[in-house]
């Protein structure tokens, strides 16, 4: 059968102040009027049903996760103790999947992307499916074309051909590039050989879990007895947890593995990094300026403005701002400086601001 | 005896959304932490007792003013029933005065401005009021040194000296020109001839009464009856004030009149005209950033930031903004726009946000 992960362990400060402590990015209705994570289940709906969907969280947004998701059963939302980067959740997840259905395939996806239209999603991920079905011992990545050189991503280059599903080609990876400078992604833009790594991956679960007993010995001996307590007890002792090796699943299995495919992204994909992100995904006016709430704008251009109900916001002759209002606190920066908030967010904490963290 | 006559006017839309239909500028506390109308009154004491301050405004604000002040007899607070500029304004408190007191000096300034040090202000008072005592015929103006050549102001021409009282000398007026362009009030700075009109007048209360009768002589006809239904129902029809003629008291009677001396302002004045003032009179970093309430300022200069208590506001790389944080409505536009917010308060009013008005 098909399961789907969804890795929701993201903290978020850079969206604060809608993001918090107890409410990160993936919690948060940025877009749509729902939380992404909400988003990111419902657009899997038709393909994986909600008892086969899981949610890999930090155990302080557990209970927040399973609230908001109906007909995910409770125990597929799994809390980690503390973040160990993607190979720990994905060893861990492609065990507890691997011992209910040993011929599973796997998606895994993150929680807090915006991705659309939702069927051209569905239909991407039923192609790469098949793909992992016809070619067991490959690991699959979703490459989104680059659309501007943009330095924060992780680069995949196309290597040769090596088949197609229902008329989309895949092809084998040549090499990961993590976040180049910009003359080096410029380059790889320009090449037209290299894809951003979108995150989204499809395998099968045992071709994953020998997969990381190659690579990671370590942590396919330690994840066993963590699979075990979650299942007896519903939670993970944080001291086991915190001894897992803190590596990316990109770095730690598929950088090393030789059957690792690419598959063209056929959906939209924005992984929304920053507030000055929303200017991409979000409607925008003449003059670029994206509104979420009642505000009035005048002589202004490519801003973005988040207001609660309630609440209105005035801009007026500003230019390439995010102005962010909640109810306790208020954030106006440079939408160039967009990815540098939680540096707000540490100077809040070396303050004392508890109260807004 | 010396009478002090507040006005207090204005409906102050430049401090939206601080300011608003039912709490104009005077009302605003913007720089001391208590209001501009009772900083005004308080910067008083000592010099006039408060039975001799009157205050005239709109009656929109007559119950709210008369709360503030301590001291000031209700009947003081002279409730106008709509706007008529300074001229209706001073020939209905000289009249009023006049009744009272036949021989009194009266000292009119504005109720908005920000003026320091108090008793430097008191000092200058003083020695105007010697000045009209002892020529009874004058009608005296400060005029303040100016720092910039602002395009906003009313300036005065310095012509032959005339005197001095306690050692401050005061001058023949030999011209009034109201806001020049930038060329010419550069010409005005640098000529060193010219001061800003600060709206401080001190003259006799019976000198005014002549005065007006000479030049607007249909005011003058119709004060006494107003006065009357003051005196007597403590309200002003509507209709009939409105009737009045519309004119600066500068137009009407300053620049027509022989005898108008200036004095030197010995005393430190800023009309803080809109928020972009605010960051020439309120205390700020080494950066240029001027805060009142809570907030968190990085990378960020020339700003000029207010904050309701309980809410935070943070910056990040921005520059020479205005930030205003209010329960309902968050203004933010570049500080060289600060005077256009009544086109924000337009839009609002358009727009039909009643609510915020």
């Amino acid at each position: 059968m098909d399961h789907a992960v969804i890795m929701a362990g993201g903290s978020g400060t850079r969206f604060w102040p809608k993001s918090r402590a107890r409410l990160p990015k993936q919690l948060l209705s940025l877009v749509t009027g729902q939380p992404l994570l909400v988003d990111t289940v419902v657009r899997l709906d038709g393909l994986f049903a909600r008892e086969r969907v899981r949610v890999i969280t930090n155990s302080a947004y557990a209970d927040a996760s399973r609230a908001l998701l109906d007909g995910v059963p409770a125990r597929n939302v799994v809390a980690e103790p503390c973040g160990r980067d993607t190979a720990a959740c994905i060893a861990l997840a492609a065990t507890l999947i691997d011992r209910d259905d040993p011929d599973a395939v796997v998606c895994v996806l993150p929680a807090d992307h915006v991705v659309s239209p939702a069927a051209d999603f569905r239909a991407a991920i039923a192609r790469a499916i098949d793909v992992v079905r016809t070619r067991p011992d490959a690991l699959l990545t979703f490459g989104v074309k680059p659309t501007r050189a943009a330095t924060g991503y992780g680069y995949i280059e196309r290597g040769d051909t090596l088949g197609s599903s229902r008329g989309v080609p895949f092809f084998r990876v040549a090499s990961f590039r993590e976040k180049p400078d910009a003359a080096t992604a410029q380059r790889f833009v320009d090449s037209g050989q290299f894809s951003w790594n979108a995150g989204v991956f499809v395998f099968r679960a045992r071709t994953m879990m020998h997969a990381i007993e190659r690579h990671l010995p370590d942590l396919a001996a330690a994840v066993p007895a963590i699979a075990d307590e979650w299942a007896s007890t519903g939670s993970i002792t944080q001291a086991r947890y915190a001894e897992l090796r803190k590596i990316s699943i990109d770095y730690g299995v598929f950088e090393k593995e030789r059957d690792v495919v690419v598959m063209e992204a056929t959906f939209g994909w924005d992984d929304v990094g920053s507030f000055a992100a929303l200017s991409r995904v979000l409607p925008h006016d003449s003059r670029g300026n994206a509104v979420v709430g009642s505000a009035t704008v005048l002589d202004a251009k490519d801003n973005v403005v988040l207001s609660e109900p309630g609440h209105h916001v005035a801009l007026l002759g500003v230019e390439g701002l995010v102005v962010v209002h909640t109810d306790d606190a208020t954030l106006v920066c440079r939408r160039d400086d967009a990815e540098r908030v939680k540096e707000i967010v540490a100077q809040l904490e070396r303050g004392g601001h508890r109260e807004l963290l």
